[in-house]
């Protein structure tokens, strides 16, 4: 393609919609264009990285026996009812698009497909005989996102691959996990990127495991904790950890102390002179399901650790049938103006006991359905510990479990971990922390969707039974920009070879001179005759100009018909490292050749 | 690819669903799957046909220069305002599925995109020295269809190629446009369709000529009037010809009659004796613009011509700058009930008069904003007519123009053509009448859309004129279906080579028998080998089903491992006509090559 005939418009000035480096670059060098928040155009030179980025996606899915196939973005109501999905994604969390058609009938706008394929493999699957099968799609979905930004990363119009697995069984399903972690590795391999897979918290998905693979950037929305060995990782919404040791409490006998002024753990710590992981604190979450239970929850987490939300919100989803409801809808912290709508007397933040008085659980009946107290497992074994009185400016010290207070029933995890806890595979191993963004992310689904919507297959021994599904995304836009966040410097994109848009761009520095053109305009041809995708810059423009904005647009390779084609030779700059040298014309295609062979060689 | 690992099922039942057959047929040879109405799964077998089609598309856009993109599907309601598209398409034709965000901002889900384009090109384009560009994309587009039916031919999601062309002056848009010409002719023929390119009627897209690619066929919704002759053809709604000639009226003397029960043409003529084509018929309109103006249109109109709405409803929108409006929300006859909503006398239908009375008039002049009139030209020239005198039960006859009637200052051609009508261009060629399934329509659109959203170029002379464009569209997956209404027969499918979704099957009549697996899996790994994309029939089902479903799904050759292969043969069956040969197994890959080849030679 000749720059002078392509839509090709690049940018000086930094555009101000964007944050990050990446977003910056694809508007600058004129590979996207915002269209509305959170929507944006491909331009030409994305639309190629867009299909480059596809086709090693589909070369890859298709080697593991998956089928392409291309469900519809638009899908009705009924099948989202049918998974008990719809008020989920359409209320609770409202990341989908809904709208009526001029039937009245609601209609979703496809942010994931459980719904439809499962509905197809319902009618389609009757047999083991026709399972395993793996279906994909690479397709643009939607997600009305609460706050788009970083360009790609986070947009409410986006392509991804997504793909369903059906299994006879839970073996046959992990058989397919394991294909697709390979597949995926192999995938962001062959695309040039860092990675790291990690493990991941299913969300509203679902299913029991789960794994993404992110691209290391600082730029990253996720944070990653793993430790040096390479043998564990994983998303902090997700990770585990042994905590820090507990230093045992000073205080031998149980009384209530005074302690003005102690609202956070840090200053009561100080104030009673002992360690905060001596104190069990007693943080108040407001839970509201989707028939309209509210639960009032009260967690108990050793001092020093924090509430991981996501595990919390687990926890509250699988009780969710405990309160004959499907989803949960909200989950916060209540303040004391929340509080109030229920309470004439608001308990003392920073001071509540394990316990809630008995008088307050009566006087807020009317209004909270249930309540619920959660122990983190950080609480189980701690004696004589300091927690609150629920008296403002109070505290009590010395208590123990199954003495002054009893354990709840709900003993599970639901703490943060954090860098520099040790690893529970191995306590020497301390967890480190690292950003990443999410390109792809993998489940076992189980039965969650099959048993919903009745899709079922009849095995061997004529016995009617529930498809086992996982499913496999990645993200290719975000992929796409990924890409660029992890490999850029002061001057534009470093497109990995594999992905770029284009494998060279052939530079004529004078447009007026005879001999630059037409060299120029013969290896154009033989780079594109010899399967080299190339770019030939004949713009009337100031030769400055004209390597700005090849090292802005990011291509690997640039070559120059300057002076030295007196001399039979042409410079030919790696984008990567800059690094130029002169070569003979007539070794531009092989030399070329040889070095994009190499850098698509895994 | 296996049968065996393929989500491959047929049904045998025709689908209630149908009406059509190629809509019968791919949904009973499993490949595609309603979800919801107008709304279709794309299963493995059809993604590979429309693959081929977008890439036999890609090819051909790409070889004159275009570039491909891809713009949002979610379009901000600003953009369709812009335009003044956002109410018509919204309201008047209602065919844009419109929804809100969590923000309430409006969002259209994109039917066409000449709003993102235009957006676009205003702020990238600034100069002469970037024109012509040609943009495209090849994507999902949606319509809320008031009846959606026959599959995906008049689907609600469907996959398009449209592309956006701009150019500095009428001249280069002509040149594209002829270049889109021939692109598209060589793909519909690269595609094995019968096609005929026709004068199209430009819509609701706009601008000056456009051209719709129609391929031949019964079950197409549209009528194509042609003439032999080849130098004619035409969308019915664009199609003009000349009238039948005038047979004198036998009134000398103007008059009016008493003439029972003759509101129709037909029983008037035969009740005065005279031709059909000696009268004016007056025929009303009741128009709505969006800005509430009530317009009441009296069309005169030749008693043995109809009113073709397509082109009234074209003069009607040029008006529209009269009424100070935008656009036509409505166009209708109104019935004797609807004309009592503004008056308490209605007009006799049937012996309306090309005058309407002075007292009616006035009578509804609190509801009807304006009133026109306008006259088709078949009625410019008639003397001593025979039309309606406002009042029930009598005619005038023996009126002229210019004495008893003033003709309006409107006079144009608002007459549909019919087949046995004679060519404008030789009136020795009568119209012939085919049906066709439009799968392509291009458009000279002109400035209408970059003036009304301010997208300018600078010329050489320094001066700022708004940038001229043209728009070119392909119905993809209607194409794919048109295929199949082209082409089948009492057991399938017969796809055309180039766009069947395998070339070849190779079928194991009985997979118990080692010798003829082992000679299948040769061939079938050696064809896959050689780039001819060949299924496995592995089943274990019966020879008979295996034949059955081969025949229906519509691969092009089949390759059956039977007795013959004793004498080291197998059978070759040619879907299309049925034919078979026995060839030497080593001879199979070359046989097909050439085949294939052949068949895919223009």
């Amino acid at each position: 393609m000749r720059l002078s005939q392509m839509l090709f418009v690049t940018l000086r000035e930094e555009p101000a919609e964007a944050e990050i480096p990446s977003h910056k670059l694809l508007v600058r060098a004129g590979y996207i264009r915002r269209i509305g928040s959170g929507i944006y155009a491909y331009l030409p030179l994305m639309w190629r990285v867009l299909q480059k980025i596809s086709q090693i996606v589909r070369e890859e899915m298709n080697a593991t026996g998956a089928q392409e196939c291309l469900l519809p973005q638009l899908q009705p109501s009924d099948l989202w009812r049918e998974s008990g999905r719809w008020d989920t994604y359409t209320k609770a969390e409202g990341i989908m698009f809904a709208l009526t058609d001029r039937q009245e009938r609601e209609l979703g706008l496809g942010p994931t497909h459980e719904e439809v394929i499962t509905t197809i493999a319902k009618e389609m699957i009757r047999s083991y005989r026709q399972l395993p099968l793996n279906l994909y799609q690479i397709q643009t979905k939607f997600r009305d996102e609460i706050r788009p930004r970083f360009g790609l990363m986070r947009g409410r119009e986006f392509i991804m691959k997504d793909a369903y697995s059906f299994s006879a069984d839970e073996e046959s399903l992990r058989a397919i996990y394991q294909d697709m972690d390979r597949a995926y590795c192999k995938i962001f391999r062959r695309c040039g990127l860092a990675f790291r897979a990690v493990e991941a918290d299913s969300g509203a998905i679902g299913g029991s495991a789960s794994q993404e693979f992110m691209v290391l950037a600082d730029a990253g929305e996720d944070e990653v904790l793993y430790t040096e060995d390479g043998k564990y990782s994983a998303n902090v919404e997700k990770a585990i950890s042994l905590p820090p040791e507990v230093e045992p409490s000073p205080f031998k006998k149980y009384e209530k102390l005074e302690t003005p002024g102690t609202e956070t753990i840090e200053k009561l710590a100080k104030f009673l002179k002992c360690s905060t992981t001596a104190v069990v604190k007693n943080v108040l979450y407001e839970a509201l399901y989707d028939n309209g239970t509210l639960v009032l929850a009260l967690v108990h987490i050793r001092g020093d650790q924090d509430v991981n939300e996501v595990k919390l919100q687990n926890e509250l989803v699988r009780l969710a049938p405990r309160y004959q409801a499907k989803t949960l809808l909200a989950l916060r912290v209540p303040d004391e103006s929340a509080q109030q709508k229920w309470a004439a007397k608001p308990l003392p933040l920073g001071y509540i006991a394990p316990d809630l008085p008995d008088d307050y659980i009566s006087s807020v009946k009317d209004v909270i359905s249930e309540f619920l107290r959660l122990a983190d497992k950080t609480v189980v074994d701690l004696k004589n510990f300091v927690t609150g009185a629920n008296e403002f400016g109070y505290h009590v010290v010395g208590a123990n479990w199954g003495k002054e207070f009893q354990l709840p029933e709900l003993m599970v995890d639901i703490r943060k971990a954090r860098p520099g806890d040790r690893a529970i595979h191995d306590p020497s191993q301390i967890l480190q922390s690292t950003r990443g963004i999410e390109v792809g992310h993998i489940f076992q689904l189980g039965t969650k969707y099959s048993q919903a919507m009745g899709a079922t297959y009849t095995n061997e021994q004529g016995e009617e039974l529930p498809l086992v599904m996982g499913c496999y995304g990645i993200g290719v836009s975000r992929l796409a920009q990924a890409a660029v966040e992890q490999s850029y410097d002061k001057d534009g994109i470093i497109w990995p070879v594999a992905i770029a848009p284009y494998h060279a761009i052939v530079v004529i520095p004078n447009i007026n001179d005879r001999e630059q053109v037409e060299v120029a305009e013969k290896l154009y041809n033989e780079l594109n005759l010899a399967g080299i995708e190339t770019l030939l810059d004949d713009r009337d423009e100031r030769a400055g100009v004209k390597f700005k904005d090849a090292d802005l647009i990011g291509i690997p390779y640039r070559i120059v018909t300057g002076r030295a084609i007196k001399q039979g030779k042409v410079e030919l700059v790696e984008r990567a490292n800059k690094q130029s040298q002169e070569i003979a014309i007539e070794e531009v295609v092989t030399n070329l050749r040889a070095r994009i062979d190499e850098a698509l060689k895994l």
